[in-house]
């Protein structure tokens, strides 16, 4: 929530000594203003064949600090980024992402996502939202955004997955959200745009993975039932965890009663991970992710 | 979440030992099926000055599991209220409660609402939508609801409160809801409607009562920030708390981070709220509520 | 939280109409009066091969208002139970219940435990605690307290569970406590108290069972880490669930962080499982449970 | 959790560009290992007179990533500290901090701090427990620990308050702890100590200050009750908070069942407030605080 323009640099790199005095000495110099820093040291698992130490980082610089515009700031930066093996991005606060959402018959998600977007809250452009259905066409319509009808049988799945990567392409998107589309999408689908789908799944993960799960928890009478946000990877329900929540029910509860109690984390949950990922809060590492808040 | 038509009885008399006897019994004599059954016994604070001992019920019959309809019951089970000296209502799953709602420029609680109405979930009727702002009058009338724009000013509200009042009265309105209402009702339309206006207040009540409580907050340097949905009387944001959330924050939250958060928790405590009122699973006593959730 | 004494009656029985009626009539017929009562119905699933439709109810009754005792009450209260088919028992919140605590080398539970009892927030005896260590035997006997060491090695565990077997029945303990005990007990002493043996699993359960589910948990990247309170049966971490907690946590965490929050939940978690159990308000359901609490 | 020691550098001060480069620059031209590192940057409120904008951080060197000891840093470190106007310290891994518990006669938080010293998640000296009672003078003894019998009435406080003072200092205490000591410490011993007094409040502050706050909540009728944890000022219950959490109540919780369930958030939030405090992770700004977790 700045008023000014700021640049967000995301990175990481092998861990070692100095990173940060090394890339903020190289802010500093040119008089940068850092609104907002964070960093973490992930020790890997290496010794037992798991993710290698690693170090993570992300600053918000004030724009107008700096004597120069992003494109300089990216050449400048580079020698040091290829010194410390960094893989970096950096983005400007100036410049709206574009976010492709998919839905299918289930409204909650998506008049919360339209309502953060029509407030300002989410300050994104929405290109154009997809659908298996055309339930939402007129609400979608109404809010000036385009509608897709890209319907998804037993039959037409390769042609639908190819309708919809030519949508998200053609609408340059940054981001997709499977705002509680029931479909699964194409595992090269997935893989075409890695850590750049994102879905709300309706169970605390990696719990009750798959369909129906607030029936697979009614059945095995949990105590809270939740939702988590994700990427989406090519193996279902198994991609890295952005965002989780969890609400107490109990045993007077029906399966009905939980989509219901569930319906509100979802969306809450799907709106945090959202922002955390527009605000290139979140940097993956092997199938985990550093979330900075 | 029933299938099945049912009536709701919730009632509250002078506790006194048999009374959930002397009711099922009245039910049981007939043959009817209790779906669902509440029971509270509150020993109040007589002693004290406080209140007096009472005993709260609620419960949900089938509907067709009884021989007679709704008069006949209301007329048989009179001579057994009046014997307990009950304040009692009955209501039926069949006629749905009729909504008004309340709201000045802020969305997110009517996103919330309209989405919950136009899935069922919340199965009512709204027969209108009040604004003292015309900001939502298209995304409103969109849903097909009337809308009415009843300005409000330093000077004129004694007329807008009249004019609120009539509108409530014309569309038979049996709860309005003030969904981030900015303005404050005047005290004898709040006396006019006891226990049927629902105020969403953005703090944790007691703390922060009145204006700008999110400002409140972060002077303070609280690390939870909360929401209540309560009746609305005569004295401001004091009147019987139907539910509570809270939510966590840290110092690197401004006041505008934590308007945002806020939002989250304002939209679902108050759908929580309302869902207990329009079940009729609130029943107050004294400046307390008995929520049967 | 009641000073006088009373009896709890928790029972369930297949569902029909009347049922209500029929117990609060008998209890009505002879004054008694109700400090607080529970009803449920479970509409089961038996059309999928699942639990049968079951009705439970948990009611204390002020034990002065009886112009009898408990064996009378049972004696009249026999045919009752018998025609409605239940499952039922009563008890005297006059004769303290005997729990038995067995731990490992983790002090968390005991010590809240012990400070619960101490307190008497658990008004309970502890005839004994068991351990196959003796790390707290100094601790536990300072408080007044029998504690055995029955060490269990890969060799000697039909007699270490004979043994314990042995002390529980010895101490005529009704509840027996896995206090984090870092042994799996033997499938025929499980079977041989159903109902009876609480455990602590220090994870959201059905997620992460076994060994290590902090380490689990820390691999899946998961955004919250749990503690369930279950009842122990001959199949692992699959009893029915009791209580179950959650605490946020995030990338920071290694899993010793895990471990130490995890303690702070497990200890809660356990301590509101094993009151609920204690008072009588967990009836169980095939493997799912109903806490009226 | 790190087992190799570190240094902790706690600081802040005026905020200007540069800071992050200056300090981080310094560690990594000796070749210092950061663990971990957080920065805060607080915009202030100074045109309304209230705190001015200043920037926060915290980092843990690596000790033998340095080729100097703790002295050697203080040194080389003061002119850089001295240009930034900073207010800073810095502590060593390798010392305890002794921290003075104060207890009435509640049990639960002095039972959870031993358990926790015991089993070194709290990795402190203890070098005296003081009470105004006698009651866990054996338990205290017990774990090896002085116990003092320091008596306060209405005629003693003076001389109470000059006692607990000479056994704070006598023992070189770092940290009192309130551990629901039931007595308001005099002003000016308060004010001799800031930022160093720990206190557990039983509210969820700035609600019910004062005097029975689970009986003012019960009255209020709120649906969550909570615990502060903050340090001690001259005006009670007012100082900088620290650590709150609250817990979901209902109707049907008595005062009694408040204070039963207030003492789990008590005790776990004191924990929490206390760890994040010994390892300076808490910084005081005006009447708030930083925490870093």
């Amino acid at each position: 929530m700045h008023r000014d323009r700021y640049y967000t640099l995301a990175a990481s790199c092998p861990d070692r000594s100095g990173i940060i005095a090394r890339v903020t000495g190289f802010i500093a110099e040119h008089k940068g203003w850092i609104l907002e820093s964070s960093f973490h040291s992930d020790e890997g698992d290496e010794a037992n064949g798991g993710r290698p130490a690693r170090y993570f980082m992300r600053m918000e610089v004030k724009a107008d600090s700096l004597p120069f515009m992003l494109d300089e700031f990216r050449a400048r930066f580079e020698p040091i980024a290829r010194e410390l093996e960094m893989d970096w991005k950096i983005s400007d606060s100036a410049v709206k992402k574009r976010v492709v959402i998919l839905v299918s018959k289930q409204e909650h998600c998506l008049y919360d996502l339209l309502a953060r977007w029509q407030s300002k809250e989410l300050d994104i452009e929405i290109p154009c939202v997809i659908s298996n259905h055309d339930t939402f066409k007129g609400f979608v319509e109404w809010h000036g955004i385009p509608f897709h009808h890209v319907p998804v049988t037993a039959d037409n799945k390769p042609q639908a997955w190819a309708e919809v990567r030519r949508l998200f392409d053609e609408s340059r998107g940054d981001t997709m959200v499977l705002a509680r589309y029931m479909q699964i999408l194409s595992p090269d689908l997935c893989a075409a745009h890695p850590g750049r789908i994102l879905n709300i799944h309706h169970s605390f993960l990696p719990s009750f993975v798959g369909a129906r799960p607030y029936h697979q928890a009614h059945e095995r009478g949990v105590k809270l039932i939740g939702a988590t946000c994700h990427y989406v990877t090519a193996e279902l329900d198994q991609g890295p965890i952005v965002e989780q929540d969890v609400i107490r029910i109990d045993h007077s509860d029906s399966p009905d009663d939980m989509v219901r109690y569930g319906k509100d984390i979802e969306k809450t949950v799907l709106a945090r991970g959202l922002r955390y990922h527009l605000e290139d809060r979140v940097l993956v590492h092997g199938n985990k992710t550093v979330v900075f808040r």
